[in-house]
């Protein structure tokens, strides 16, 4: 395929200065608009070592406003990007809506430069490519433009460069041994270029080959893909019918939705203080020495806790962290988005919080309100919570692989005993303000939220990541439980690792 | 100081029983207190290894509601933490606005720890206090609230203590090499310590020491001190009179205004096309070869563009980018602050977009607008943009000790000037986007921002971040100079590195 491509492709320079002036300027126009209409763009620029990726993106810039774009030039993880999973230092710098980020290398390092200097295993970058698929898929299935560039040229270029540069004096360090070992090495990366552009290659994020010996013609071809992508999601933005979520209506009565997993709880589960106290202590003894073994072991856990209002997720949560060493967990309550979180992938706030690892995250509620609150309440459009689903399940996977023990429960109770507890804590002046009107107006929402309910623990249990339901009518119970699924689900970890 | 403490305090099981559940739903209710008046809070653990800084910070996450605090473990800097001003790393952590930050450890190690492991030399710590008093002054000043806490055990209990953990197979890893060469230097410990606490005890600031042998007592007294710092800012906001900020008035005619500094350029300065074609070439290879030597020296730089409105700001900076390697600078431009940066400190958005060691930064717009443009329009108050001159100079003098390369722009046209590039830019279909109301309100204000200018200019240009001003009536010259005094001050700063 690479072996096809026409290097010797040439733009004079009267031709160059009569298109590119106007070219810049359409750019720059594009971008502006880009702005205005919120679309967010990645530009992602590979290639040969001195294939000339530095001097197209600085061209690229004087071109664009700075008050929105960004240049993220990627080296191999440093020591902080590499206790979290492989992809977590790129989606954190993701453009945020109407902002252009240009990658000067990217994510496919993985699959190029770690592979050919086998810093990573066979089957490591084999298994990035699906990861690369679905953070591509995932962006481009929320509006996302995506831009990729293959800059070439071939071995006998590649040295005249490398010549070149290493004459300037302020310069020659950028060619080091390494960069000989790469160039003796030019065909593995054409063997490993060709495969990544045959397999990321996808029509919601395609890759253009750039033929980079004529500097000129290389950055016209650029300029011009770029522009194009970018008109193309304004156009269909434009002529894109505009859906205006609604909440979820009240289900009818139907036989169908009975007898679901939640009706077949037993909800006279209890236990006794006594024994409580005596478990509880016990408990909590073997997750304090566990917190400090998968801290050893550079185990990274999530724990999710879900579940009804006044289910007891604080109460239940607290008698998890009392015995905990405080460095090693962190809560994490998850509330409305902010204006910024909004602007991004609705996945990208939950990256960024994610446990480095050895380290624990608890999150009071979580990812999961995609397909249970913001669906009943339209806060997102059927199309983006169905998807979830599968987003959703793709997260984990990537938490999963990347070895971290994951727990999530669900807090069950019946609608008799959150009436009571409602009624309890509107009644105590110092619990007040736990209540709120919303919780009545969440109440009243009750059969639409059972559907969500159901739903949701059904698509998203997975065999790496499995609900756990906690029946709380008896806080008691519920918490005694949930201590011994972490305990066991810690030790598992620690077991495989 | 420290050997007065009587470490025999302690606090009986019955008595503790008795206080410490209602100081528990005290502090509770005093942080979401603090929470809705917006006040930010800030408690620091320092203390000797085992004084037992983990349960205590266990035990106030526990009373606390975490949609409201974080816990920030501090240890050595990281690999990217050395990329930057020492402080860099704790001011992006500060809380905002209503949030509850607790520090085990902090910026204190540089005075401790690595004052006694040597990490650092003499000098560098004892610079550290001025670093520390600046940093305290300035957030206090700002109206958050800092609590201090020296946890003080004595040596015979610390060995107790150590050999204690050693026992416990999951825990044993904790006390170390480096633990028990700690323990042997106690004394050591104890003079830092001392020459800490006298040093950075200030009434807006203060040190609680904390007998922390009972571990009781130690709780009852941090949670007593907490609740009394953070009541203690409610009610100075509450009794504090409003002051709403007012825009700057129109001043009279003042012979005491006339010849400054502005006045004394002479506007006839100017350069020819092909002068400047030539020049421009020569600087901007300089300038490249230069960006190559600072990376390669690891010195940051940062190049600052204020000036009046259509005076050319962003045609300088492009020819001062063109040349120049994406991946070695970064062009921010500085707009209004977000709701989250208006909930930090001002200053807080400019220390996250610091340069790393060996890039440069270039900022279209700077914290400079805090004493022009929000002093102008009355978006601070009088004390914030009065005390801004000394914090300004501090954050550039930290920056400066960190080895920063710092160049100021005040770029100058006179009225006539920007009367005519205003107009031109209206008639010019493409320009039109960059001109707007604003620019002609702000225009309307010229004689309240020639006050402004002239104040910042003189007030902040100082031997280590000196303003260059840029006669810029013919954009050319203006370019030039720039580019000139750039080249000048990396070369300094090589020679100096």
């Amino acid at each position: 395929m690479l072996e096809l491509i026409d290097l010797s492709k040439k733009l004079s320079k009267e031709v160059y200065q009569e298109t590119f002036p106007e070219l810049e300027a359409r750019l720059g126009a594009c971008q502006r608009a880009a702005l205005e209409a919120g679309v967010p763009v990645i530009v992602v620029f590979e290639g040969l070592d001195a294939a000339g990726k530095g001097s197209l993106i600085n061209r690229m810039s004087q071109a664009l406003d700075p008050r929105g774009f960004s240049v993220h030039p990627v080296s191999a993880p440093n020591e902080i990007e590499r206790y979290y999973p492989w992809m977590w230092r790129f989606r954190s710098i993701l453009p945020r809506d109407g902002h252009l980020a240009i990658f000067d290398r990217s994510w496919y390092g993985r699959v190029l430069v770690e592979r050919i200097e086998e810093k990573i295993s066979r089957r490591r970058w084999e298994e990035a490519y699906d990861d690369i698929q679905q953070f591509e898929r995932q962006l481009t299935d929320a509006g996302r433009v995506i831009v990729k560039f293959w800059l070439h040229i071939d071995k006998k270029e590649q040295k005249k460069r490398f010549k070149k540069i290493g004459k300037v004096p302020a310069l020659a360090w950028k060619v080091g041994k390494q960069e000989w070992l790469h160039h003796r090495r030019y065909d593995e990366w054409i063997e490993a270029a060709e495969e990544m552009l045959q397999r990321t290659s996808a029509a919601h994020a395609p890759w253009t080959v750039v033929e980079a010996t004529d500097a000129r013609f290389a950055r016209v071809k650029v300029f011009e893909t770029v522009i194009e992508a970018i008109q193309q999601e304004l156009g269909r933005r434009a002529s894109a019918p505009k859906v205006k979520p609604e909440p979820m209506p009240k289900p009818e009565v139907s036989p169908t939705r009975e007898h679901t997993i939640l009706d077949r709880l037993d909800s006279n589960l209890a236990m006794e203080r006594e024994e409580y106290n005596t478990e509880l202590e016990k408990l909590q003894k073997r997750i304090f020495r566990l917190e400090h073994e998968i801290y050893v072991a550079r185990i990274p856990a999530v724990i999710v806790y879900e579940g009804w209002d006044a289910a007891g997720k604080g109460g239940n949560i607290k008698r998890l962290t009392r015995g905990l060493d405080p460095r090693g967990y962190e809560v994490v309550p998850i509330a409305a988005p902010t204006p910024l979180e909004k602007s991004h992938h609705y996945l990208w706030r939950f990256w960024s919080k994610l446990p480095k690892a050895g380290h624990i995250t608890i999150y009071d509620r979580s990812w999961y309100g995609r397909v249970m609150v913001e669906r009943v309440e339209g806060f997102c459009e059927e199309e983006e919570w169905r998807r979830a689903y599968r987003e959703i399940n793709e997260f984990e996977k990537q938490l999963s692989d990347f070895g971290t023990a994951i727990v999530k429960f669900w807090l069950h109770i019946d609608q008799e005993e959150q009436l009571r507890r409602f009624e309890a804590r509107q009644q105590t002046p110092e619990k007040q303000w736990k209540i709120t009107d919303e919780d009545w107006r969440n109440r009243e929402k009750y059969e639409q939220y059972r559907i969500c309910v159901v739903e949701m623990l059904q698509r998203t249990s997975t065999t790496y990541a499995p609900w756990t339901i906690l029946e709380a009518n008896c806080k008691l119970y519920a918490r005694i439980k949930a201590l011994r699924t972490v305990a066991k689900c810690l030790e598992e970890a620690l077991e495989k690792a």
